[in-house]
């Protein structure tokens, strides 16, 4: 894959805020920007059939990419996947029936199906290699892309659960009555977790996020030893530049505020923070060392967009001066704590973006761009 | 109310403990306790024929609240009834269908429906303190009776959104919007749970528990807004002694770990933890002025009997040592960090009580019982 050559890139801003460099503005992107909310990526997923339909083809997934880019100046693009590819790639047959969440066809509960758990040929993944490539080029340098997988740990909820889950019975039942087999299966999604990123980056991705999604379900003691564990191990094993550039890698544990000072001592240089943070703090606790990314409540965007500014500058506020100059310092990347939700109204984003560009360009003393 | 004589308390391991006391173990109890999983509830629910009919009838009630203890040497009981019951008397229509959460016959989402809400007659919730006194005088001081209420926040949630929610959208979207409606909503609320949890205490509930259920889904500052400034509006309200009985009061916020400092400084003698939080950090930040409950994973008690037995140490182990001689000292409730799933193997709840009974005399110095 190597010597592909993209467009230079115009907007570097996320990228910056990454490596805890200045930045003129704090930068915005969204979990699940390209998503339900749109009546555009509506319109496309119904061309596709389904939504395996739609992130499995090339030209689908390129086009709902930069259907949110179209219409808002975000800072970043996310590759349109989705963080189960990797199990389903392990043959336990993923699928999304309409209206519902994900639902594997193999469950992974015990001895056997353990035993037959191996890292997927990444071949089989290479429909979200050739979209990150076709999403590369269609950006053609706008903004950087941004890949991504699911955390072992959350993977394997869903390898355990069969599905989504309330109370995480199942995956939980399995830890504390066969810790081995647990430990077994998450060694293997990291593994496949690391090759996958790696694959992604020399295929065109320009930072990485692992989303542990449900590390926050788990106990203290248990996220350490089940989650934040294998999320070293994945780490350990990621490319750190990718012809000659730095890729930087996104940590966000939805839930994991509490454990903030052990996040603190990832090799990664984000981490992704949900709404019960108040970032203030956790730039005290961690910000010498990493860039923070979040952690606006996505139903804020419920609010009218008066109210959808107002919270966007009191978050931006709540983090504090932004660090300006040349070296590194204190960072912050604006996101929701959490995907978008569907029933967004897409014009609420609109006056959110504008308001973190323009409050925060104040904040640094700068006029609106 | 006044004058009732109930029998003298034969163990008063869990209102020590909640002062902060010595005591020669430490006591358990388990979030609904009286619950599915026995299959002699199941018997008496088919009975009722619903869980309002068994909520709203004072001998199925007194029946229930009894069934773990004949099982187990629990060291407190439960009043069986909802934290629903106050939204119900206002008027909104509370009901349970077969396998399915709670749902509200009326919402409230509008200024017409807020200004329609008022704090409720207390004789409409005669059913449940009639329970109460019922069940504590079938307790016979074997004993002490807990009394609770769901906060006024987790109370709005259900009250907005008319049920369950995975998003809470609906709940969020009022409070972003109008906050105004939001903050009458709470009022009420709060005034309500006061004056309801009174009349429990009069009717002889021994202590009282506030559920904030949903505290957790708050983002930072809203936490405090709208749940935490209201749980002070309660606890404000409520009678500090009964009959020249102190009645200590426990506030539980599921999710609400990292705010432990500025719940340090409620005015209630002790505070509910989920299983995110390590008991003993927990301790370093608030042992010295409130005793704290909690918090093992539901889901342990999946695993085979000696594994609950192993975790069970571990939890008691992070607790540290326990306070001994005269005076107050840090002090652990054991419990659960959230009710106990209907899918528990009872005789695996045996093994948890056993292990927290024997290993906490141990820690005490102190040979079997």
């Amino acid at each position: 894959m190597g010597g592909m050559s993209f467009a230079p890139l115009q907007n570097n801003s996320f990228l910056r805020a990454c490596l805890r460099q200045a930045t003129d503005h704090t930068p915005i992107w969204l979990m699940r920007q390209a998503g339900r909310y749109l009546p555009e990526y509506r319109d496309t997923r119904a061309r596709a059939g389904s939504f395996m339909g739609l992130a499995t083809n090339t030209d689908y997934a390129t086009e709902v990419t930069l259907q949110p880019l179209d219409r808002y100046p975000l800072d970043a693009a996310i590759l349109f996947s989705d963080i189960l590819t990797v199990p389903d790639a392990m043959g336990l047959g993923l699928s999304f029936a309409m209206g519902e969440g994900p639902k594997f066809e193999k469950v992974v509960r015990d001895d056997a199906a353990v035993q037959a758990l191996a890292v997927p040929d990444m071949n089989k993944l290479r429909y979200v290699f050739d979209a990150v490539t076709s999403i590369r080029k269609a950006l053609n340098g706008r903004v950087p892309l941004i890949g991504f997988s699911g955390s072992p740990w959350t993977l394997a909820c869903y390898m355990v659960e069969g599905g989504g889950s309330d109370d995480y019975r199942l995956v939980k039942s399995l830890m504390y009555s066969r810790p081995d087999l647990m430990h077994r299966i998450l060694q293997i999604n990291a593994d496949a977790v690391a090759l996958y990123l790696n694959e992604q980056i020399r295929a065109g991705a320009q930072a990485v996020m692992v989303f542990d999604s449900w590390g926050g379900v788990l106990a203290d003691g248990c996220f350490q030893e089940f989650s934040l564990a294998y999320t070293k191990r994945v780490l350990a094993q990621l490319l750190r530049t990718h012809e000659g550039v730095t890729i930087p890698r996104i940590v966000f544990t939805k839930g994991g505020g509490l454990w903030l000072p052990e996040m603190a001592d990832l090799d990664c240089e984000v981490l992704g923070l949900d709404w019960t943070v108040h970032l203030g703090r956790a730039r005290a606790l961690v910000g010498d060392r990493m860039a923070l990314q979040g952690n606006l409540d996505p139903n804020v965007l419920f609010a009218p967009p008066a109210q959808v500014q107002a919270e966007a500058i009191k978050l931006l506020d709540s983090f504090g001066a932004p660090h300006q100059g040349d070296g590194q310092g204190p960072s912050h990347i604006f996101n929701l704590g959490h995907g978008i939700s569907q029933h967004t109204p897409p014009e609420h984003v609109q006056a959110l973006v504008e308001a973190v560009h323009s409050h925060s360009r104040k904040m640094r003393g700068l006029p609106p761009a």
